[in-house]
């Protein structure tokens, strides 16, 4: 089974907004066996669309078309189908209902804008919006299935989970598995990790490896592709093992794993807590260790020691230390990590110290130098980088390389 | 002149990975007045690449093809390209040597692997990857021109800046001219703004405006179109006035403001510092303000306090205060602003504290329940949120809504 989308809206072609629609459908799909094979984005414009969907509807047996079903008059995706596809378009009742209960709900009265996301093309089961109050349908035309979503985001994934992903198990029956595992790397390149692996690219044919830069980190996914589920899992699993021994630790996690997570079971496994000082990152280590629900086991305090003397107040980091060595130095880092750790009274200090940029760089501490130190109640590491990049990259690779020497602690 | 992008990539089509260079790239060509009319995403697969190269062709005069031109093994972009144009595919030695120089700098060898990137279809002109390995190039195919591109988002933002923009500017001549301004609103959904603003919307024949979510903020896209830059300019400015006459303060911004750069602007001009104190938002709000290079003359420190513990250690709350009230409550809230404040010397403190889920919640202050609360050497002023959705849109909309308050702070 194939599919297409046609995502619609003039924002997604004039660079206003990024599709993050298609991956998330994409991914979804494919994990129940459906691959996407072609993604059309097209503005809210009659000939664009209905010439999508007729070439779509040619290749593929199901297609997906998202957004444009909003209250505001450049809206016109439902009106369109119904012509394209020489329907009527009518008035579902149930789902004017459900949209003034919405309104109702909150307060207020429906604004007439409002009415128009109750016309859906004659034939079309709607299905229900949870969330939000357009409503997404879908069509029986010929022997292909075409379905409809709204365009916004957490309303599209929540309307596939709960009720596209369920008809298409139901229409679909029999057919092939595919088994997926995404491997996380940091601290090797795409080219690097591909000269690494060939042999193992070469070696499956049923197996597809992908590279996915997701900076600072490269992600490698691996679809197995079979008749038997057990067989297809147990190939995938296979790959994932022999990439794993070949790039090591240089994995640090898989599939929904992120560095925050691996390091936050880290933490809760050995019993540790934890507390962050940060300069360059600004927030940004103490923001991803508390993405974590129930961090707040671990995670006791953060510190953004932006300035010299914040440094001095809140971490008792000795203004004459900063004098002699610079706020950005292995000294002042090793220092912030034990100070974090004390204050904190937690086992373990990490802190920061580095240029973001754009200003601030000198020949011998030029833009993208950084300290990270790690303290437990017996030592303290302190490891030298230095990122290029703008400062956003910089800080982005920063946070990320301070995660990542707390989980490598761990490792020895 | 319209244009067309086809982005190539297992991983577009497969939900790896999210495409952001295709809404760039329009943006960029829309700022000259190129429109992109379609977006087709595919595979790294011969038959999908050539047939969607060839309806472009047909539809466009511009056609961008982007991706599929690494080192490794399902890199065939540059390959089909030239089996689909009916041209050979021929060794660019200067491309080699730059290439194998770029490995030198870093002191190794360049991998078998690369070789290939050197590679690109007779007649092609190169154009030069300052920053990667994988190179551009553009073909003249009878009327039409053909842009090819690396996939990697950096490299292919700066080659689009440095090198393909002004080869079309070139290229394009004379034309209508576009001009784009982006409100950027944060306190009104999109049904709200669109019925504010429906009577300018139908009121201008040659202006565009597009609504365009970004949580938790709404984005409103103006553009006008003419064919003369002055007078394009002037309806564009005079929308984005009477759309700004109607939402008033509601807008915080526009086109490459943030508000985190806006607030920075205030506290700037007024000379202020600024002291942060974060519970449930674990370091973003100092993140988000020190996104702004400089920042460091007005944001002087960040506290994470997200223990109760941290609370009374950092910022001096008095635990009776916290048993009697909760960690969660107005009392809390301010104490932790006029702290922050007071010891972080500054001439304003910021707090938050809230619940973000997904634990933690109950009948009175479920998850979602917010304070925030502002602090000057004269008074505080606390405000109580209650968001919904999960915990990272709960921790996103408090850190906004505490940057919004700091600038309703500087409106008064």
């Amino acid at each position: 089974m194939n599919a297409e989308i046609i995502p619609v809206g003039n924002e997604l072609i004039s660079g206003s907004v990024v599709d993050t629609n298609s991956s998330f459908l994409a991914e979804r799909l494919l994990s129940i066996g459906i691959e996407v094979t072609r993604i059309t984005s097209v503005g809210d414009n009659e000939l664009d669309i209905t010439d999508s969907l007729k070439g779509a509807l040619k290749r593929s047996e199901v297609v997906f078309v998202t957004g444009g079903l909003g209250p505001t008059p450049d809206d016109i995706t439902s009106e369109v189908l119904a012509k394209a596809l020489k329907r009527k378009l009518v008035f579902n009742e149930s789902a004017l209902d459900w949209v003034k209960g919405l309104f109702k709900k909150i307060g207020r009265e429906m604004p007439p804008n409002n009415e128009k996301q109750a016309l859906i093309p004659e034939g079309a089961e709607l299905i229900i919006n949870t969330i939000g109050t357009a409503f997404g349908f879908f069509i029986r035309e010929k022997d292909k299935l075409i379905f409809v979503m709204p365009g916004v985001p957490r309303e599209l994934v929540k309307m596939t989970d709960e009720s596209i992903l369920p008809i298409l198990l139901k229409e679909k029956g029999e057919g092939f598995h595919f088994k997926t595992i995404t491997l996380k790397v940091f601290g090797l390149g795409e080219s690097r990790i591909a000269e690494l692996i060939k042999d193992i690219v070469d070696k499956y044919e049923n197996v597809k490896i992908a590279f996915l830069p997701n900076y600072p980190e490269e992600n490698i996914k691996i679809t197995a592709k079979g008749l038997d589920y057990k067989e297809t899992s147990a190939i995938a699993s296979k790959v994932g093992e022999e990439i794993t021994d070949l790039l090591g630790d240089y994995i640090f996690g898989r599939d929904n794993q992120t560095l925050e997570s691996v390091v936050g079971d880290f933490l809760r496994e050995n019993g540790d807590t934890i507390s962050v000082a940060e300069s360059c990152t600004g927030g940004l280590i103490s923001h991803r260790l508390t993405n974590i629900p129930g961090s707040s086991d671990y995670m006791k305090r953060g510190i953004v020691a932006y300035s010299n003397q914040a440094k001095t107040d809140l971490l008792n980091i000795p203004a004459s230390l900063i004098d002699e060595f610079g706020a950005v130095s292995t000294e002042v880092a090793e220092k912030m990590a034990q100070r974090a750790r004390e204050l904190g009274n937690t086992t373990l200090g990490l802190a920061v110290t580095g240029i973001a940029g754009p200003g601030g760089g000198t020949p011998d501490k030029p833009v993208g130098f950084v300290f990270i130190s790690l303290a437990n109640t017996k030592e303290t590491i302190v490891e030298n980088y230095n990122f290029r990049g703008d400062r956003s990259r910089i800080r982005l690779a920063t946070a990320q390389a301070a995660l990542d020497l707390l989980r490598r602690y761990y490792l020895k």
